[in-house]
């Protein structure tokens, strides 16, 4: 699959000066392009304990992104999934160290303990004061020689940064540091591989399946296991990671590893927010992509144990805009509907002459049912005679029922009919139509200046103009028209229908996907039935 | 291919679920799933506009995930891809709307125009002040009669957002979200289609290719065009903006459809902004994925005149985290490499004996050569012995560049030649031995505490202990026995070295890919390194 990369050697030099160019002015780099790839915070005055930390690349927004106030004071990239070189992190190291010092959170992989703890001794020849500590969150496997460090990295950025913003000394950060190392715990899960840059895309996980226990690096999970959707993908890795955790409240990372999408997450989330784990869940940070393995349709979760202190400092605040913030798991709060929903059905009245005007409309678009079919059938899917017609029908239904003694209620009531009866768009405009014009009537506009407000808003809301082929082309001449009477309502209602059979381009509605051959010469149904309607009242 | 979801049915109410648990108490929901899906701020009191937005789902964080201070006070959602029914949209009117009003903001499609416009006719009729907007920032296609309404809706959440929350009146919230759809842009591009919960797959997108021109329900775009890399794909949606786009500064929106890595679009970010549209680009909104259509692996790029106002609006604060904030574009700040990059060369100083043993160290590594490499071919890739031979001819030959008068500086000096000229991490690890041994020493220790304090530091960057079937082996009980000579110590680490042939297990380095029966019976070749050194030097 195809890629938003250039050349994969510019990779990430590239995602860097991107990250740079939209940080605000916040991070600046080094020179020394393109192997030495470190960011740094502008607003660094060397007067707190330093923090350095990165490692191979592909895991965005880690570690460019948590370069900020109260988490990182520099990161240092190498390529994708490779360390980067002793100069670029001694490089870092002697930018960023004052006299408070310099703590290294490097996660364990061979190639950033070596290069990092090389680069750590080289700096303390320099005079400066380094610490360094060894991310090893990952639970894979119980016995683990070398357990991996994972997105529990992350914890430790966030603890640490906290610490050392707010003054702590060199020990007293890398203390706390060491302490959520030694209690966070993560496991990943993966639908899919990784892409890596320039390189096939490996295809090893079946349909069904899923990897459990993976790095970041598009390594193999240790396992595969059944796949059979969220909840139970949840479930395994939650008891799998409650086997190592301890009693009492913990915070939760749950991870993007790049690939999934949002909805996706946030039904992860939920999972895991009801799962066997819930209860001993008292905070959450995500769901979002935050040390992710390029675009693995994958998560992983990371949990640590969370004393009032630790709390505290997830919760401080943070200038890199990647770190999604620490909050106490919530309930799902739920509101009572409103009143209102059920319509008050309106209080009904007699009057003959309305009821017979009614009936005599409702009958008409009765009558006109198959020609309007099988005028709709030339330009959309035949049923517009049916629509009106059995909306026409249902109304006769219910004039008992309706408040034919007030025009104002009136409108509004059969608006409310229309909304239930009528299916599809032309019942909603429909609906607002006589909605609007009751509206209208209730601020005292004469009917016919009603019937137009009515006009336009069902012209505001569904879009549609004059020139646009639908009923508006006959129905707004027939209003404008409807002052001198009903014969020259229905003579400007003919005319307009007339010409909608020359209108090649519909704009709106079902015949806008059709084109000008499909529709010349025929009338819109819509415009027909309006049409229709005026001259059998008119005669 | 698999997604995290369950019952697709359910995916919209359980995305939800997990948005509102993990959101801190923010955000609450209307009673009524799974038809009424309506998302509130839980801190609403009805003293300002209300703002209401929505449509359907799948484009996650939208909408519910700007729900909150400063943006949305209500979101409405359908399910994927389709409108939330008027009954829901009218709940949200209805729970969220006090005297001063409420303000829709409806996205231009015709199912969305239609529900919200006549839950905003009902609403009216219970006397409530309802405005609506229809955003149409699409220009896919210039002609188009119905612009689509994409990530440009943001920008008139969060701008109206801002107004409302500062108390501005209905009209002015909705002259502010008028002024901000007549003027927002956007164009999309995508290397892939998206995948529907339940639905197959579409692959109409063949490689090398792109769509262009695309909405955020899966729909194809008005074009395919070539696709041949980052650069190019900017430079085609910036000069399709261009020529949509007039004079001044301008804020730019860039949004991940969903199924783009962090590290592409980071990429996309250094492209745009170095694009020749940069020039009008005064402020930048993300990248992140914001308006997305499921896991689309696209971008939309939306672009909206700034003035000073509405600068001010987009940078007000918003409790949204979904929100990623609204900065300026920011050059890439370059900061100069720092001093002592390069090492400082030691000065060379004469010492007879010095240089005897040193020398005499080299010759019996460099005699043990290919001894050392057949061991090692047993359980590693036989290289052992010319990686040590290698370091220690060069090292021979540097013996006039070295401070043979001086230890401290001396094991310094050893540790940076090894690092130079030894590969692989056993020359890393060397290095981190010599120079933190040098580093004891100039802190006062005796010879053997410093090797000792040189061996410590080793054991924590490289992560491996005394049983782990290393040098370390050999080269611990060694130091151990130095303090009474030579030979102890060359029997100590005799010892070590035959201890590791029954070590069944390497837990550090390559041997530790190796199972028990590869490695039984086997000395360690880094331990027998050791061994023999002590040995011959003692004899």
């Amino acid at each position: 699959m195809a890629q938003f990369i250039n050349k994969k050697e510019n990779a990430v030099t590239e995602a860097i000066d991107g990250v740079l160019r939209s940080s605000g002015g916040a991070l600046a780099r080094l020179d020394g392009y393109p192997h030495i790839r470190v960011i740094l915070r502008t607003d660094w005055d060397k007067s707190r304990v330093a923090l350095v930390s990165g490692g191979g690349s592909g895991h965005e927004p880690a570690h460019a992104g948590f370069v900020g106030a109260g988490m990182l004071t520099a990161a240092v990239c190498g390529d994708v999934f490779a360390s980067p070189s002793v100069d670029a992190v001694l490089a870092g190291i002697l930018t960023v160290t004052g006299p408070a010092g310099c703590l290294l959170i490097v996660k364990n992989y061979t190639g950033d303990r070596l290069n990092f703890g090389l680069a750590a001794e080289r700096a303390r020849a320099f005079g400066l004061k380094v610490n360094m500590v060894v991310v090893d969150d990952d639970i894979a496997l119980p016995d683990l020689p070398q357990p991996r460090g994972l997105a529990g990295t992350l914890l430790v950025h966030k603890i640490a940064g906290a610490l050392a913003e707010g003054g702590a000394s060199l020990d007293n950060v890398t203390a706390g540091a060491a302490r959520v190392i030694a209690g966070v715990k993560s496991l990943g899960m993966s639908l899919d591989t990784c892409t890596v840059p320039g390189s096939p895309k490996e295809n090893r996980i079946a349909p069904g399946r899923a990897e459990l226990g993976l790095g970041i690096h598009g390594e193999a999970g240790v396992e595969q296991v059944d796949y059979t959707g969220a909840h139970a993908a949840i479930q395994t890795v939650a008891a799998r990671l409650s086997d190592v955790m301890g009693d009492g409240p913990h915070v939760v990372l749950l991870n993007n590893l790049g690939g999934a999408s949002v909805l996706e997450m946030s039904i992860l989330a939920n999972e895991l927010l009801t799962s066997p784990l819930a209860g001993q869940l008292s905070h959450i940070i995500g769901p979002g992509a935050l040390m992710t393995s390029l675009d693995m349709r994958g998560f992983s979760i990371s949990v640590y144990p969370l004393g009032d202190e630790d709390c505290a400092l997830l919760a401080a605040p943070a200038g890199p805009r990647a770190w999604p913030g620490c909050v106490a798991v919530a309930p799902v709060a739920v509101v009572d509907l409103p009143d209102g929903l059920s319509p008050v059905p309106p209080i009904p009245s007699e009057h003959a002459q309305t009821a017979a005007v009614l009936t005599r409309c409702c009958r008409i678009l009765i009558e006109a049912e198959a020609d309007l079919n099988a005028l709709d059938a030339k330009s959309g899917d035949g049923d517009t005679g049916s629509t009106l017609a059995g909306a026409a029908r249902a109304l006769v239904g219910a004039l008992d029922r309706l408040p034919l003694a007030d025009h104002t209620q009136l409108f509004r009531a059969i608006g409310q009919e229309l909304s239930q009866t009528m299916g599809g768009s032309s019942g909603v405009l429909l609906a607002i139509f006589f909605t609007a014009a009751g509206d209208a009537a209730s601020g005292g506009l004469p009917l016919v200046e009603s019937l137009k407000a009515g006009l336009a808003r069902m012209q505001m809301i569904g879009g549609a103009q004059a020139g646009d082929r639908t009923m508006i082309d006959a129905l707004q001449p027939a209003l404008d028209a409807l002052d001198q009477g009903l014969a020259p309502a229905a003579q400007a209602a003919r005319a307009g229908a007339t010409r909608t059979a020359s209108m090649v381009k519909a704009k709106a509605g079902r015949a806008s996907y059709l084109n000008a051959e499909q529709l010349q010469g025929h009338v819109d149904p819509g415009a027909e039935a309006v049409a229709r309607l005026f001259e059998r009242l008119s005669v």
